[in-house]
């Protein structure tokens, strides 16, 4: 196809109300047990304009650069409709013992769990086969491809595409087992053991954790109120010494860009921008791990509604309106097709899914296929089909952005008892944070100098820290409420040596977190000897 | 508990009858979110009487040594009731948007697909707490532990308590995501780039192709029709001079004992004695990868049927003689705990629930979870819902049983179609076979030598087999048959030159077996220049 770099790039942008006509012109789904999927046919065909993404298998280590294709999987790529296959051992449907599965869903605006405005959709065994469904038992029970399933791969690549319309051609959605998953294959694919990767000074402890066997190393860059510093993380690769370091220079950078896990930040666009060109200059490959990005906060329905003026925007505006006031991803930003995008089901539907999605480069993500083959092979068939009965049957993806702003409005509701309780509660001489624009996370500064115990002993600056933040970790269990330190998050080389709790007003309820808050400043000030 | 060696082993022996009256003595299930299951008390009390397991320690890699509990779970370990957490970014249910399921299952004896005859079972979101069920979509589909969910650990520690009655105390089951990710979990932690695995000659080529990258050989042993020599296996070991071979004696032994893949072979109990006195002598840890155990041959309810004199033993008495008949497994055998036994939902359930169990010491069990919490975390809550739904509620141990006696009839039904057509259009001066005795494989030995081409090349043998082999391969396609190359299955080091190809009677319906072992026949009749 023909590539017209002039064309002004908004013209290539997709909506939802394209997709019903796209899906009509396009090929019809194969209907097959793990069809090899080639997700081109569910994107924009305006996509094909933009140029091509770079390659990066010059980033692959030596376990990525030694595998292939599954033989027997290859070996069933050949077969044609008229060939029998006696080759690889899938089972029968008829021996599957599951005959009927139906599933009920809350229904918007209100997505009330108690309501009786509720769909409900039955999947049987052969529907694809009965014409009734796209997506039945005895497919989705089957081995799956690589990919997932041509079915939510459809729903997925439309849904990216509308979402983050990456400026490059070949980008391609897989699922994942869970982005947790997801972050092992990436050190698998591009990590040696020995190798530096760059993070955020502060990071998700999990991914330090699972980084750590394997021999990867991490190096903090500090962030400010707009996130990771560009200026600073162009200073650590300039100046990076690999004799001094014993490691070749990082090109892995793992980013949480949208309500930072642990510190809550928010990466403004102007911020993206400068990291992306860093990026460029020192050819790095960034991970962008964008659990949270759905999740903005400030946007209470129930605030609104207090001041008695709560307005119902037609539907179709909310939607457009939400979409357009999303921070730009990496993925949205990414030219070269230097972003391996990490989205996951598990903040916005249910983390027991374990399906999450990706997207990036044909290259890097045919690379992660390989990988899944002689690993998780696909998510599980199940959860494959929940998610897709319910994205694509019954919400539709302008459903799904209606449940997003319902969670946004849910979450800000939570975040606003969190706020006044720990401003109700909190010493607030000693403890300090910034209200977080998205996420599930809360970052409360505490000034540790001000401890009795801050400068009596003989030990180290950040060993005396260690030693009076576990004083507050421990006080705060023993007066009933469990808050993260912070120091569990740090990444290899932070250089500060400040005091930080980590906590969430994700799970408990409103009373609970307001109770929770109340221990905590009561601990804080007993270890503090703070009147309370 | 005092270790009482002289109790005769039969004595700790637990059946599917003891268990309901073991389930009200043992404590309550805690119906928390991913609450750490000890699966103690879900064993046979008479177990604990039993000598513990070796250590194996001294078998894992740097990463599994370098691999602890992740830190936020650890923390979540300590909260007691009476904490509030704000750790853990875990949504809180109310969120999910999945209000109710229900399923559908075939019933015994017939499970018939069409059938009336059916069970159904609906499942709410909070039924843990509404005291309706054990398991619900509220705990399911929130974050699981690394083990999966105590309702199905429980289900399996008592399955594999009555089937496999492990002679040494301290075996626990573990989920995992289905058996290949168990195998790449298995190389994770046993392995270091360099080292070699001994297999069969002939074995699963994923496990070959899953090995490779991470740079673990294989050494194949020969097999008879045993199953795997341990003559040779002695030999092997004995001999090892690892200068030569560049690499420290192997200790990891990978097997597939029953219905083997390809060859079909299932390997007899003395054979199994055999080979686990040399795994004493050589102290090696034993895979056990097991996912036909169940799926027996030679068991048909239709020829009985056939011969007008089909029998309907009581239900109990079926279900006895079907344990009594199986070929004890390794795990079985194992008293020190150096196996590690792979079970696998795939055949025998579905393989797109990616839901599968591994049994093995406490010890070697918890450096999987480690390993889990990092990867995949836990197989998806709704395959883990569907399963336990299936197992526990509807059919019960002794209903799974019989619908592997349906299933074993099944198979048996298509092995026979199978074998009847392969008598009747296969060359037999050049075709020979043993009548594999369970799993879904029939492995065809081809004399090749007696192809136009054998002698004719300059190639050296080897290349000359592959070479008739590729033409076969060709011609069945070419004809409508795909067959798998036995070449794809050959471990390293195979010593002989036979050709052979690889037939499943899992997949395609009974006149299409027919049909594709005529075309097949045709192909190699076509090939060696023979009358068909």
């Amino acid at each position: 196809m023909p590539i017209s770099l002039d064309t002004p790039r908004m013209e290539s942008k997709f909506s939802f109300s394209d997709i019903p006509a796209h899906r009509q012109k396009s090929e019809m789904l194969a209907g097959a047990i793990a069809p090899i999927t080639t997700p081109e046919m569910f994107k924009n065909p305006r996509c094909f304009q933009k140029p091509a993404a770079k390659s990066f298998e010059h980033r692959l280590n030596l376990e990525a650069r030694s595998r292939g294709a599954a033989t027997l999987k290859a070996a069933g790529a050949e077969l044609n409709g008229d060939v029998i296959s006696l080759g690889t051992g899938r089972p029968s449907p008829e021996y599957f013992p599951f005959l009927k599965m139906s599933m009920e869903f809350p229904s918007g605006p209100e997505f009330l769990e108690n309501s009786k405005h509720r769909s409900s959709k039955e999947i049987g065994k052969y529907d694809i086969q009965d014409k009734k469904s796209a997506f039945d038992l005895a497919v989705s029970l089957n081995y799956g491809y690589s990919a997932g399933s041509e079915q939510l791969i459809r729903f997925l690549t439309e849904h990216v595409d509308v979402v983050h319309n990456p400026p490059y051609s070949d980008w391609q959605c897989s699922l994942t087992a869970g982005t947790t998953s997801a972050i092992d294959c990436v050190f698998r694919t591009f990590c040696e053991r020995g190798d530096f990767i760059i993070t955020e000074e502060y990071t998700y402890s999990a991914t330090l954790e699972a980084a750590r066997p394997l021999g990867v190393r991490t190096v903090g860059v500090p962030m400010d109120d707009h996130g990771l510093s560009a200026s600073k993380l162009e200073g650590l690769l300039s100046g990076w010494d690999s004799p001094e370091r014993g490691a070749r220079k990082p090109f892995l950078l793992y980013l949480i860009p949208t309500g930072q896990n642990p510190t809550g930040v928010t990466q403004s666009l102007d911020r993206r921008r400068e990291i992306y060109a860093v990026a460029e200059r020192h050819d790095l490959y960034i991970i962008e791990d964008d659990p949270y990005y759905f999740l903005r906060l400030g946007y209470s329905k129930h605030t609104s509604a207090t001041n008695g003026n709560e307005q119902t925007c037609p539907a179709t505006e909310a939607v457009d309106s939400f979409l357009r006031e999303l921070v730009p991803s990496f993925l949205s930003l990414d030219v070269s097709g230097r972003v391996l995008r990490l989205d996951s089901t598990s903040k916005i539907l249910a983390p027991g899914l374990r399906c999450s999605w990706m997207t990036g480069s044909a290259e890097i993500i045919s690379r992660f296929l390989f990988l899944h083959d002689a690993t998780v092979v696909c998510p599980s068939g199940l959860s494959q089909l929940a998610v897709h009965t319910l994205l694509d049957e019954v919400w539709g993806h302008e459903g799904l952005i209606k449940w997003l702003i319902h969670l946004q409005s849910e979450y800000t509701e939570r975040l606003n008892v969190m706020l006044q309780s720990c401003e109700k509660h909190l010493p607030r001489d000693i403890c300090s944070w910034q209200t977080p624009k998205a996420g599930m996370f809360h970052w409360i500064k505490i000034d540790w100098r001000a401890h009795p115990m801050a400068t009596s002993a003989l030990k180290p600056e950040f060993e005396r820290m260690l030693d009076i933040e576990d004083r507050v970790y421990c006080k705060g269990l023993r007066m009933g409420v469990m808050c993260c330190k912070g120091s569990t998050f740090r990444a290899g080389g932070a250089q500060d040596c400040d005091m930080f709790f980590r906590v969430t007003f994700a799970s408990a309820s409103l009373p609970q977190i307001t109770e929770a808050i109340a221990r905590f400043g009561k601990a804080i000030c007993e270890e503090f000897n703070k009147a309370n």
